[in-house]
Formats: C-alpha cells, sequence, structure tokens
C-alpha cells in the first residue's frame, strides 16, 4: 500500500533489526521504529507500536527468528514474545511457524518470511473474496483498524474495499473512532485517507443509529481469535455493532484468515479477553494547536476505568466469515469447510477427497 | 446537591441574570456563569455551557422572564429561545410555562419559579419510585449525564442512584463516557464523585460487552424526547445500550419526567435528531500535564466526521418509564396512564374518574 504515493509495508526485516510503522505516532506522524532485540519485539508488542493480529504474528515471527540470529535462548525468546498478549492466536502461529524450523537461523528466517509471505497472499484473497459483497457505492461500516497497518499490505476487513475500490465501485466507509485507543479516527481514517477512499467517522456510539437508519449496507470487521463455532472475538464494541446490524437485516461478516481460527476453542466464551490499563479510557492523545502530540485527561482526578479490549461476537450474528479460501458460514461446519479447502489446496494434484473435516 | 459539601443548584436566578454552572469547565473547574440577556441565554443553550432536556427547559423559562423584565419584544425572545436545540421537548414547555404567564414580568418569573420548583419535585419524585428498582449493590449502567447538572437537584437516571445511595443500599454505576462530548467522563462522573456513589468510567463500546458478561444488573438512562408510544430519543449510543440490555434480559429503564413526553408525536420516527458541529468527533477536550485545559485533534487533518447527537430507541425495548407519578409501560397506554394519574393528582379531592386518556 502507499504512503504519500509510495509503496511501503508496515514491517519488514533488515540485517540491523526489525523495522515497524510505530502506530502510537499515526495519524500525526509516519515514524519507524526498529527491534534489535527479543525484549525490543516485545516491548513494540505490549505498547501497541506494532498492533494488528495478523500483524503481531508476522512481527513475532521476525523477532523469534532474530532471537536466532542473536544467538539468544530460544526458549525463553519463545515464552517472552507469546506473553505478550493474550487475546491474539496469530501470535502463537508465528512463533510455532518460526521455531518449526528451529534451530537454523538463516532457515528460521526463510520461515518468517515464508509465514510473512503467506499472510499478505491470505489478506489478498480476501480482498478478492470480500469483494462480491460490494456494488457500486456500497456504505460499508468497519470498527478498530483491520487494514494494511494491521496486516500486511491488504488488511482482512479493508481488503475488500480497497479491491472494491481498485475495481471503481466507489465504496464508501463509515469509520468507528474506536475508543479507547482511538484506531479508527487515527489509522483507519489515516489509511482510507493514504488511498483515497471515501470515509466519514463517527463516535463509536453513533453505529447503531445509523443502522437503524438504513445508512449501512454492511458491516465488516476484522477479528483477534475465531473459536471452532464462528464465535470470533475482536475490538471492543464489535459485538454491539453486530446486535445492530441484526435488528435491522444488515449483513454482518468477519474478515479473518485462517490463522486467526483457533480449532481448538470450542465457543468464544473460551477467548481470553485482555484488559488493558485504565490510563487508556481515562485519557485521549491528539495534537494540540501547535501540531504537539499531547495527552489529555478527560474524567475528574481520581477517578477509576474499567478497560476491556475485545468482546466476543456470537456465529449466530455473523452473517459470514471472509477467508482466503472464501466465504463460509459461522459455524462448525462452515469453518471445517474452509479448513478442508485449504488442506485440498496444498495438496498435490488440486482437490483431494480424503480430508473430512 | 452538593459540591464540595455545600448545597448548589445548576442554575439559579437573581436580579443581574440567570447564574448557571458552565458545564464546559467541568470536571476541571466549577465555573460560574451568568446570562444577562436573551442571546446570552441562547448561546449558552447552544453551545451546551448549559444541558440536558429538563434544565434547557428551566433555563430557558427563567430567560424568557429575563426577556420580560428587560422590556423586549417577547415573540422575538420566544422565537430566538425556542430554536436553540430541535430535539429537547423541555425547551418549549418552559417556555409556554412562562408565556402562559405573560405579559406582567413578575408574573412571568413567578410561573418560571414554579416550573422550576416543579421540575425539582418531579425530579425527586422520579428518584422514589425508580428507588424500588435497587436493591443492595445493584450494579447499573447509565449513559450521558441525567443526573442534577441535566436536571436541578436530582437529575432523572441518577435520581434512583441517589435515592438508593441515601438509603445504604450502596449502588455501584457504570458510567459510559458518551463520545463525542463525553458528558458521562467529565459530568456524571464529577456528579458521583461529590456525592460518594462507587462508579468507573467505560468507553462506550464496553458497555453490551458487561451486559453480555452479566456485570450489569440494570439500565437506566434519561431521554430527550419521549413519543406517545413510548419510543425515546436520548444521547446517542443508548439505543445500543438498549439492544445490548434487550439480548441479555436485564432491564432497560427510561427516567423522564412527563414534560419529556410528547403526546403530539406518534412514534419515536418523528422525533428531531440534531445533527451536531463535526469538530465534536474530530477533537477531544481534556486537560494536559500543567492542568490547562486544551483540545486536540484525534483525527489526519482534513477527515470529515458524522455527529448524529440523539437516538431513537423503540418502545418494545424499554422495560419501563420511570415517572414522577410511578412507573409505567413504554407504551400508548402506560403513557395515557401516567398522565391520567398526573392529571388526577392536581384535581381537588384527589382521584377522579373523568379522564381517559
Amino acid at each position: 500500500m502507499k504512503v504519500r504515493g509510495q509503496d511501503m509495508r508496515v514491517v519488514w526485516w533488515s540485517d540491523d533489526g526489525i523495522h515497524y510503522i510505530d502506530q502510537r505516532a499515526l495519524p500525526m506522524r509516519v515514524e519507524i521504529g526498529v527491534a534489535r532485540d527479543v525484549e525490543e519485539v516485545a516491548r513494540a508488542i505490549e505498547v501497541m507500536a506494532v498492533r494488528g493480529a495478523p500483524l503481531i504474528g508476522v512481527f513475532a515471527a521476525y523477532g523469534f527468528a532474530l532471537a536466532a540470529r542473536r544467538g539468544a535462548a530460544l526458549d525463553a525468546a519463545y515464552a517472552r514474545l507469546s506473553g505478550t498478549r493474550p487475546t491474539a492466536l496469530n501470535l502463537w502461529s508465528g512463533l510455532d511457524a518460526v521455531r518449526a524450523a528451529a534451530p537454523n537461523p538463516c532457515v528460521m528466517l526463510a520461515a518468517a518470511r515464508a509465514y510473512d509471505d503467506a499472510g499478505i497472499a491470505a489478506a489478498e484473497a480476501i480482498g478478492t473474496h470480500g469483494l462480491t459483497l460490494f456494488r457500486h457505492g456500497t456504505r460499508v461500516l468497519t470498527h478498530c483498524n483491520a487494514g494494511w497497518l494491521a496486516v500486511q499490505d491488504w488488511g482482512t476487513a479493508l481488503a475488500p474495499v480497497y479491491k472494491a475500490a481498485r475495481a471503481g465501485l466507489e465504496p464508501f466507509v463509515y469509520v468507528s473512532e474506536t475508543r479507547p485507543r482511538l484506531q479508527g479516527a487515527r489509522l483507519t481514517a489515516w489509511e482510507l485517507r493514504e488511498e483515497g477512499v471515501a470515509h466519514v467517522v463517527i463516535a463509536d456510539s453513533a453505529a447503531a443509529h445509523l443502522i437503524q437508519r438504513g445508512q449501512v449496507d454492511l458491516v465488516l470487521t476484522g477479528a483477534d481469535r475465531v473459536a471452532a463455532n464462528g464465535d470470533a472475538a475482536n475490538k471492543i464494541g464489535t459485538y454491539s455493532r453486530a446486535l445492530a446490524a441484526s435488528a435491522h437485516g444488515v449483513p454482518f461478516y468477519v474478515a479473518a484468515p485462517l490463522s486467526t481460527i483457533d480449532r481448538a476453542i470450542t465457543t468464544g466464551a473460551e477467548i481470553p479477553i485482555e484488559e488493558r490499563p485504565e490510563d487508556e479510557v481515562l485519557t485521549v492523545e491528539g495534537v494540540d494547536d501547535s501540531g504537539a502530540l499531547v495527552r489529555v485527561r478527560v474524567t475528574p482526578a481520581g477517578t477509576k476505568a474499567l478497560n476491556p479490549a475485545f468482546d466476543v461476537t456470537p456465529h449466530r450474528l455473523i452473517t459470514g466469515i471472509v477467508t482466503e479460501v472464501g466465504i463460509v458460514p459461522a459455524s462448525d461446519r462452515g469453518i471445517a469447510e474452509a479448513f478442508r479447502r485449504a488442506a485440498d489446496a496444498t495438496r498435490p494434484g488440486g482437490r483431494g477427497g480424503a480430508t473430512r473435516g
């Protein structure tokens, strides 16, 4: 994707460390960070300089390869990286892909690159499948940031939007600001602006009203983890959008690569929900009149906050899951079918018949 | 109610003008404004220095009496004040109560005082009736600010909370911050803190999650206008809380005096929804490290926003309406019953039989 007209990735490997666009500085500045050891990789994930479930997986994969390159103890590195955040499954899939290639650092780096490339291909395929949900002028509501800042090069929820824009369908996007961290207002609005896609930012509370008034044709979000039955954990606020979409017959799709689906988890009730620091709710960061990035407190001094970072949308509210192997129902069956298709696609000779999900 | 231990009203008349706590400065500073003519009264409502449907009614009532006192043209004053905001019915009920006493300025002021006193009595009665919804330790979720800053002395949604606290029931309040203007984070949190009621602030998006997780016993909000069938317009975001409460069998009550009920409007679809300036969404106001009140921009430069200020909750999602004459069903019948009770109460000899709503 483009930043001021230049092609750019959000995370990339180089011999002096792993480079990343620091998402805490956006949209005010495009700031490039470099993580030079495992601890710096872990910290960048914890403070959400690098964020978005699939991107965390890619970044952790490179981080684990970096640990090998630096001669660090691999078990300790794995433990440090895997403990950074609790909800996104991709964190472990990224680490595991690289661990399977241990101990040769060059082979591990190749595994990280392959994991990265596969993620990009999956995201683009999600875009292609999701494009079928669009007509000319489709008005889509999204939440948080599931664009190319969260998933290398294409995004998940935004991948179909970018495909639709390139196909000349002129999509329109309602961007919910996504308190407390404002990933919608800061990141999604920035991405859409750089790509020239028409959009408007709304307060999170306005989503249900716009759906009720018939102003939204499609709700499309990403996911941090999907259970085997199709229940989906995503950024806090996703669930209330799904309730509103269901109440008004508006289709609600989750866009997620298979790497986000955790078949070891039966239902969404088992997905751990991260509680983040209360300061994220008590304060807001933005730029003041002088252009400086400042954090302001919006509550009385001493006020306490509660800050659950994700919620779980039950599968019955999800019209379908847009994956890299097609759009499948949010159900045990639909998800089994998706994995069957993926297995078939990787089998020599194409579609086999041996796999029964 | 108390501010730093001192009894205080939020709006009061004096001979040099109408005094008010400027709600834009809270919770950082308790700043007293004075509106000395009709234009200053109108501006204070428009910029939301004075806000909350019932309080707008009281303030406009005093403002109209002030116009008479100053010898201003009454028709022009009525037009100016009634055009300040479009959603709250109380604006007109306050003005009409004073207009009925025209043209004698002293009689008009007495009418404004009577309207104010009646509002305080109604709010306290709402508290008394709403108290029946509380047990020991009830966890209530509210939205925006429907406390004594919005309704003289007691509030509507918060009146039962204050009654419960004084009855030793130790209520706990989830305060949704209420973007874009953050009336929950700034005003409700401040009120509850001053009154010593346990509470925690949450991002608006967290409400449905807490309801889903069984952490909320009761949802209680105010209303800006209620239609004859029980549909209720209130601060944007109320509707999604009602959807979540309904999905999980949590009772959802609207607390509103009869002056908020517009029997001339059949359903909520007819209630005009105010669109407010997009800067409210694009920016956030708070205090920086030095304690100064600053406004920061949270979106990329040039980003557009949409800012509907209210939404309509359909009556079928409302468990009941807490009024000054008791809790009634949110339906044509329930509302007719409430007005019948009110008419009976004002008739000499108590309950009459002639009124059939």
